[in-house]
């Protein structure tokens, strides 16, 4: 089928540029001799968690327990959930009911959350690693103080699976590099500290997308997950470049006024993701020197150098979102293009499952 | 129910305060004696919808051929869709079967997209309101241009029903009074060329919620969106006060250093909107002194005035999004509180119908 059969806008995955991705990414990771545990928020989509999978990860990685209740599902079953978790009576027992089909492993960075976890899912399988805050000052314990949660965590019988750490500041032009330094020095804190007391760390986990192609062979492993896909700030970080941008919306020119064209997709399809150091709102995949100037809900604003590469009024154009993930979190299923026709499509089967 | 009853995070309206904006609009419009079409956009809920049609509204304004599918099957039957559609057969089948329930009106900005309408539908009861442009620079003909649109629609037998502008440069707090000046002034220049050439001007539609507080009575129409539920932005603009937010995320306090808190709430429930003039990524309903100051995708990070004044681990708190309508259509429901409880769910109908 077509690029021009479905009604615009929609979202499309190129499976080519997808599995060189994919491919690029094991082999890297090979190279480094880490795990990669990849973020699977990213895409949302089952299919895609099984061509990590089979491109050689050791499971996924998630954010919420409705995420993991629909990779769970799919037949996933070795799940991280990255972050400190409240768990609620009723939050406990769905993840309780995962642990008969999966591992679950959920992340944890103050004794309180913890005492909390092992209170509401009294005996459990459920494993935990502590989260370190390496610089991007959201969740994480300082390294000087996770001790005191190891040891919580063995008082109540849990199984302490190792540390993480999110180097979030990665996406910062300016401390880009320094991200990753940062990353290993507050897992080598930690990890010091817990061996020193006796503790095994089995696993010492890391990485954003911009970091993991930089990262030590300290961590055990990555867990990046914008590298599938990438995007239009990937592609300004400096981390892909424009042809190994996987997914596009494709749009419809409805205006124009000169090298200005106004597209039928906006925010609502798009994302309204823009990092103070973005140079636009996205980007256009066939023209590296054309930018989206403004975003509003349902349209998008493209300058292009000059009115005559700018396309004509019903063209169909593909653009770039700024930050894939949330762009990938706004439709119910993406187009997956095969030698520049439609050829499935896949439901994004986690889309907004937020709790 | 209460509201700890539902696994956070999930996006709730309080029904006195919506019920409260939408009578004080009424009122604002009933003393200018303009005519509303709410801008449903915002809200993408038939119900809500059905509420605006009894306060007052004479019809409502939609982006979409897909959401104005899901109004006119909820019965709704008089709608404007406010942009410059260009139309592939598939588009005008489908909108041509709008027209067997409801009055349906298209935005146009161009003869070539006119062209192309008329092609495609052929003989249609569909109607046409030109786009002006008053400032925005998105979508919208000058306003010395529209004799050219009236003139092919007469050509072509279609029914010219009036004109629009959207200003939105009405967001910017610098220019916001200006913006209200040039719709004005705009549409006066279109009309006074149309009607000197014989054409009678029936609509005269303008307006965005911060306009529509200023708005001429030259205008015969208003189309504001996000007076219903307000939001983090229009506090910002003061066009309301924290107390008028009848929309926000309920959220659990997941980690906590001093006076910082994270909830489980991000841009995949909030969207990720943030004006350059913003001086952060939302608010928070019960201190008008607290900000959030980072968002991440599952997560914000809200900073209090001080230690003391922040909420403990595992509190429940209610965070308002710079951007009501990006936020809405992030979910497949919204709860409807009305004292402190949940007392109904409304499906988000229309949400991420962008074709």
């Amino acid at each position: 089928m077509g690029l021009d059969e479905i009604d615009t806008p929609y979202t499309a995955i190129d499976l080519a540029r997808l599995q060189t991705n994919l491919e690029r990414h094991r082999l890297r990771c090979q190279t480094q001799a880490i795990a990669f545990r990849p973020h699977a928020k990213t895409h949302k989509i089952p299919e895609l968690a099984k061509l990590q999978l089979e491109h050689g990860a050791i499971g996924i990685t998630l954010a919420t327990i409705g995420e993991a209740e629909v990779f769970v599902d799919a037949g996933i079953d070795d799940i991280f959930l990255a972050y400190p978790l409240w768990l609620t009576p009723h939050k406990a027992d769905r993840l309780g009911a995962l642990t008969k089909n999966a591992r679950i492993t959920i992340g944890v960075d103050s004794v309180a959350s913890l005492e909390n976890s092992a209170q509401t899912l009294g005996a459990t399988s459920v494993e935990f690693m502590i989260e370190i805050d390496s610089g991007h000052h959201r969740s994480g314990t300082s390294p000087n103080d996770v001790l005191a949660i190891a040891q919580a965590l063995a008082d109540h019988g849990l199984t302490f699976a190792g540390v993480f750490t999110y180097p979030g500041h990665s996406y910062n032009p300016e401390v880009k590099d320094q991200a990753s330094i940062d990353e290993v020095e507050a897992l080598t804190t930690a990890c010091d500290a817990l061996e020193s007391a006796g503790f095994e760390v089995k696993v010492k986990s890391g990485g954003s997308t911009p970091s993991s192609q930089t990262t030590s062979d300290y961590l055990s492993e990555t867990r990046a997950g914008v590298y599938t896909l990438g995007d239009a700030q990937q592609l300004e970080l400096g981390t892909c470049g424009l042809d190994d941008i996987a997914l596009s919306v494709i749009t419809t020119v409805v205006s124009k006024r000169g090298d200005t064209v106004i597209v039928d997709a906006g925010s609502k399809i798009m994302a309204a993701d823009k990092a103070p150091w973005a140079t636009g709102h996205g980007r256009v995949l066939a023209n590296i020197d054309a930018r989206i100037t403004a975003m509003s809900e349902h349209h998008a604003t493209v300058v292009y150098p000059d009115e005559h590469s700018a396309p004509a009024l019903g063209e169909l154009i593909q653009v770039v979102p700024n930050h894939v993930c949330n762009a990938v979190n706004l439709v119910d299923q993406v187009a997956v293009i095969e030698d520049g026709g439609i050829v499935q499509w896949w439901s994004v089967a986690a889309r907004g499952k937020n709790s």
